[in-house]
């Protein structure tokens, strides 16, 4: 057996990806030397410092929602290519900023901007509702020619993707430009950012928060608008917990809307557990929407069997909605900001004529054990596998997800457990599905986690996004419910430790709708969204 | 512990029920003297030649779909009380014909009957879609105040049911009037029609053919149109395999598109095997559809948590389909009656401009191998457990379905067999879904089973309808199909054994549609229904 020097690996990698950034891209040492997990900069700030962004590339990259800059873009007032240059130039600088990006193929993008540009030019029209449209990808996501080492040592060794995600073709037949992709932590199972490949992504409104997990990279990239619009996804609450991070939206829909196929492997074939989803990060509950409505009027299901053949419906705007408010666990009390955050929007929503309706959910407690139960019937536990395959250890953050912490001291996996463990997921989405009926809500706003952006690996348990990844089960005779994050903006954070270290990170909560009821819950999300504005 | 006299028990059930029709409905002893299991003769014959029905109650029952008779009644030109009074009495003649009904509630049907037709003269309107309208139920569905024994002969103990089926709920809020349940095998597994306390259900094509199962009754009965419609349940061909050997149609919707909650148990909670589904059977392709998008536009799931929130989506009508033709399993050769009714359909099809494509299928073995190990990873078989309370035995007809024909000697349930399984029906998925996307067809046109009706007994192992069930799984990441059966009729049966026995018995075929495709499915259904027809 030869010798891997994985050091030597890993440095090559870093420096491939970094050679990658065109030399009048990178900052200077002036800037760079003020970026570290330390950091109490904001990115914001430095990006503004660095000054290397002309005002036309801050205003394509700043200015505009999805259909904004499609809108540009289609009446060609803005070509494929300036679009491409100015976020590849930007994912370039934000990158730098936090640590964000696995994947860089720039040149590719600009490559695809020119045929977009030339296509426009000869036949007068756009190929797609996303023409010239830059999407990240979390890095899970083949694209062919490019890496998914997944920040795992062992995957060095691994050839490039051969095929490329079929959610990425759906949005590349749209007119999508792929230009990047994304970093996470390892084995993803963790709402933080640090893996031994890549190191640990930053949070854009204070480098020493983290940007939550795991979809880390989209939410810096996203966050920080290096970014428009980006793909992560959620097991537990890797696309909520790093928007919550960030300031965006993030949408879990339910299971299976989006396809999947096309991924790093991270669960062997089988997996009953679980089961996680693609995601959509953005800045505007429309763009969600817009993302959704792209994907799955394209039917996905045409291409990839794990797509359900569900079409899309454009559900009626509800002026009035019927809003329930589970404003905390008292066993795990959020921090004043969340609290606050929680009930200025149900007085706004009420303001605003919604009825807003107080509701009482089980202990979340009973979720975290069932769901632990059911990650750790999992005796293969893939994804610290592959870690162990590179020689690592898993990572300090992880512990707060040791399923060890929950379960009973004499768990022990076998097919009765398994049966239990469903039959246990049945009594509660029973108990979710009555508090549902009786209080006739159209949407339940609720937290997404005790505070919001925390220092780097002090998030904890996902006390308030597994819940609804344990409901979305796709066991038949159960309530399920999607999950999305809506932000609203708290300036004074007095959270758990050291309010002054939080102070100006963005605060949220989360919006669950009913399980298959994606375009009901996006439409009530757009709504309540106005409301908040007002 | 106290003696049970189950003889007795048995005796007195069917007495009861027996005297719940009234004696000028009951026929006479020339007609009932030829009613067995063993008879030649044709309950249509018998049924004309009792003449107990008059030219009314004839017309009501016969000349219409569920469309013509629900206008009918919302016309005012027939009333509730003469619909339900006609359906009531020819049910209670198929009854005596064919041995279906395990409950009759003919009095509670009037009563109901009566008040739709005040609540119509003093509104001026239908309380709803299916104002009137008489429909059966199989007898695991409960109905507050009558029993759901299921023919067990240990649930002649059980007190009648507390709750209504949330099903049967929402077609009663529809209008709908129920009248009766109808009988089905010992444990529902099997596609024949005897158990302990009710006896077998006979054929109304031929007595002495079974009608098919587990949902006997229901085929006998809308077969020989005591019922219009009525709701059966599938889970390996329990609503397709009646369908075919009465010439009905039969839907198998996508698991959880309709509302499961409210029957009597037959799985233990925490059940993870093949997957049930309840499913109309009725006359046309159009009542299927009817009938589905009344109860889905009911919006179930705001009622049962097992109801996925899916809401019905009006497709389209496409003209022209393409149609994938898997005309058999080499290893399972259909008879000659199936071949020719499915070449004569492939034919007619094409010649009214469909485009036809004839698909290999993977082997259908490998499927019931997987689906038995499925069935077999359940160790406590409920359905057995119960029928043991009883101090039964299995009966007969069990045998054709008995796991162990298909596992392998060393089979052992265990948590990582049914992570195999998971994995088996995983690939078994892939394979069709690649199948289906390369031949890019609508609908997949194939046999329901190797004949159709044939003698009680002897209708073996499910080969044509299992695969579909399998596919038909809450796993993620798979293609999954629904199934209906589309009926032709083939004068002369040359079937396995003795042609003569069969000769007459309806034939059929099955359309497979894309799982959640149902609503395109049901179009394409209608469509080729009136391809056919002309």
């Amino acid at each position: 057996m030869v010798e891997v020097n994985w050091a030597e690996l890993i440095q090559k990698k870093r420096a491939a990806r970094d050679a990658l950034i065109p030399e009048p891209w990178r900052l200077p040492t002036s800037i760079t030397s003020r970026v570290s997990p330390e950091s109490t900069a904001s990115a914001f700030d430095l990006l503004d410092e660095a000054a290397l962004l002309t005002d036309k590339e801050r205003e394509i990259t700043e200015k505009y929602d999805v259909a904004g800059l499609t809108a540009k873009i289609a009446s060609g007032e803005l070509s494929s290519v300036e679009v491409a240059t100015a976020f590849c130039k930007r994912a370039a600088i934000v990158h730098q900023l936090t640590n964000s990006l696995t994947e860089i193929f720039f040149d590719k993008a600009l490559e695809r901007a020119r045929w977009l540009d030339e296509y426009f030019a000869k036949e007068g029209k756009t190929i797609g509702p996303f023409h010239g449209l830059p999407i990240t990808l979390k890095d899970m996501l083949h694209v062919k020619g490019e890496y998914s080492t997944l920040g795992y040592v062992g995957h060095l060794r691994y050839p490039a993707a051969d095929e490329t995600a079929v959610i990425a073709e759906i949005l590349q037949n749209a007119g999508a430009v792929l230009y990047c992709k994304t970093n996470v932590p390892q084995t993803l199972f963790v709402c933080e950012s640090f893996n031994n490949v890549f190191g640990r992504t930053l949070n854009p409104y204070r480098l020493c928060l983290s940007p939550g997990g795991s979809s880390a990279g989209e939410a810096a990239q996203i966050g920080l608008r290096g970014s428009i619009i980006g793909i992560g996804s959620d097991i537990a609450g890797s696309v909520r917990v790093p928007a919550l991070c960030t300031g965006l939206y993030g949408f879990k829909p339910t299971v299976n809307r989006l396809p999947w196929a096309g991924q790093a492997v991270l669960a062997d074939k089988g997996w009953q557990g679980v089961q996680p989803t693609l995601g959509p990060m953005a800045h505007t509950p429309q763009d969600l929407t817009l993302f959704m409505r792209t994907v799955i009027q394209a039917e996905p299901w045409r291409r990839d069997a794990t797509a359900l053949a569900i079409p899309w419906h454009e559900p009626a705007k509800k002026d009035k909605l019927t809003i329930g408010v589970w404003s905390q666990d008292p066993d795990f009390p959020v921090f004043p900001p969340v609290a606050r955050c929680i009930a200025a929007a149900a007085e706004k929503l009420r303001a605003a004529g919604h009825t807003v309706k107080t509701v009482q959910a089980p202990p979340t407690l009973r979720a975290m054990k069932i769901a632990m139960r059911w990650f750790a019937i999992d005796q293969v536990n893939l994804p610290l596998k592959l870690a162990a395959d590179g020689g690592e250890e898993p990572i300090a953050d992880l512990d707060a997800m040791d399923p060890r912490k929950f379960l009973d001291p004499d768990f022990a996996p076998s097919l009765a457990e398994n049966i239990a463990i469903s039959a246990d997921i049945h009594d509660y989405r029973e108990d979710w599905g009555k508090i549902w009926r009786e209080a006739g809500i159209d949407v339940l706003l609720c937290p997404a986690s005790r505070g919001s952006a925390v220092p780097h690996g002090e998030f904890g348990p996902l006390m308030y996004t597994i819940p609804w990844n344990l409901l979305d089960v796709c066991f038949p005779s159960h309530p399920c419910y999607l999950n999305l994050l809506l932000l609203l903006l708290d300036s004074s954070q007095e959270q758990y430790h050291d309010a002054t270290i939080v102070d100006g990170a963005p605060t949220g909560f989360q919006l669950v709708g009913w399980r298959f009821q994606d375009e009901q819950t996006l439409m009530a999300t757009e709504v309540i969204a106005e409301a908040l504005k007002a």
